[in-house]
């Protein structure tokens, strides 16, 4: 099956899908009627269906979607079918609470290495973590980790980026609230707290 | 001068725009050509100009944008020209990690309330805030706290989102790993930590 014409918009929507699925699976949910999925995840039926469409999936007549056959089929376009490894950068309270952060493994992410400059940080254990010196980057080429989460101050997070970079990192979920530079190659997703809570007040009605 | 034509789509921009408008005035940055503007924020020229159309303002030929006026009118239309009251519900890792976050006063953001069902967090300490017993969620509305983040486990999250909306909560800010229901007059935005990770995979290049 070809899979690279799938836009980008299904692409953002189907990590919504897949945790509502999970959420059903965990459940013991067996089948979700496309119309009861579409009113869960909060949009169209026939948007939906689109969606699936791109991978050849169209649920059951009668049964509607079988939720176990779905995170399969979704796992394997988002390419998380297997485990991925995780570093983290910056091990100060946002870092340490992203890193017990129960919601990853279902994903199939692992945390597997927390980075900081702190030296008072160094060493010590975050839950099952030992926090490993910055300047000891490249160990992330040599356990072939891919993924990173920036969790340091903005001031830093560019510099990071650059060596998250040269360290062959390809995908950086950034926490600082900064606009980031990286090579076209790199996917970089912002999550900026503020931000988000930014486009809030405008739907507010008016008092 | 009228708004309320903005699609959304203008709205969950403006932030970001916002967000590069600040640290711009952070940097004493008093003009930004809107090429260079365009670059910052990773968007088209063309794109800036047609949001920015929707409130009449245009940039001043050849000195590109005003930073303050433009922070000043983007405020004005995302209504953040004076300072809102957030509660934040949960005060676990996550919930202190967010109280200790330093991006919410740029945009008017302060965090006046933290509640927390856990009598072993109960009139403890977080930073400068005291944790109130979440059993005293009505205190929202006596304060006129129209914003709230949710930051429990996902397990709670539908309970805590009625008792908000219950208390006069307009607008949410969920952290909850889960889709929760609300009257069509409250907001919610969600960041799913992981699954926003998850759509980072799909971009890695084949090895």
């Amino acid at each position: 099956m070809r899979y690279h014409k799938i836009p980008d918009e299904t692409i953002r929507r189907l990590p919504v899908y897949l945790r509502q699925l999970l959420l059903l699976c965990q459940r013991d949910c067996k089948n979700v009627s496309s119309n009861d999925f579409s009113t869960l995840v909060h949009t169209t039926d026939s948007q939906i269906r689109k969606d699936f469409s791109y991978f050849g999936y169209f649920g059951i007549r009668g049964r509607g979607y079988d939720v176990k056959r779905l995170i399969k089929e979704i796992k394997k376009i988002l390419k998380l079918e297997s485990s991925r490894k995780v570093a983290i950068v910056g091990a100060g309270k946002l870092g340490s609470a992203i890193l017990g952060y129960p919601g990853f493994k279902s994903y199939g992410f692992k945390i597997s290495c927390a980075l900081d400059t702190d030296k008072r940080k160094i060493g010590k254990k975050i839950g099952t973590h030992t926090v490993t010196n910055a300047s000891n980057i490249d160990i992330l080429r040599k356990r072939k980790i891919k993924l990173a989460i920036i969790a340091t101050p903005s001031e830093v997070a560019q510099d990071v980026t650059d060596k998250l970079v040269k360290a062959g990192v390809h995908g950086i979920l950034n926490f600082a609230p900064c606009v980031l530079d990286a090579p076209k190659k790199v996917k970089i997703i912002n999550i900026d707290i503020a931000m988000d809570l930014a486009t809030l007040p405008y739907y507010l009605p008016l008092v």
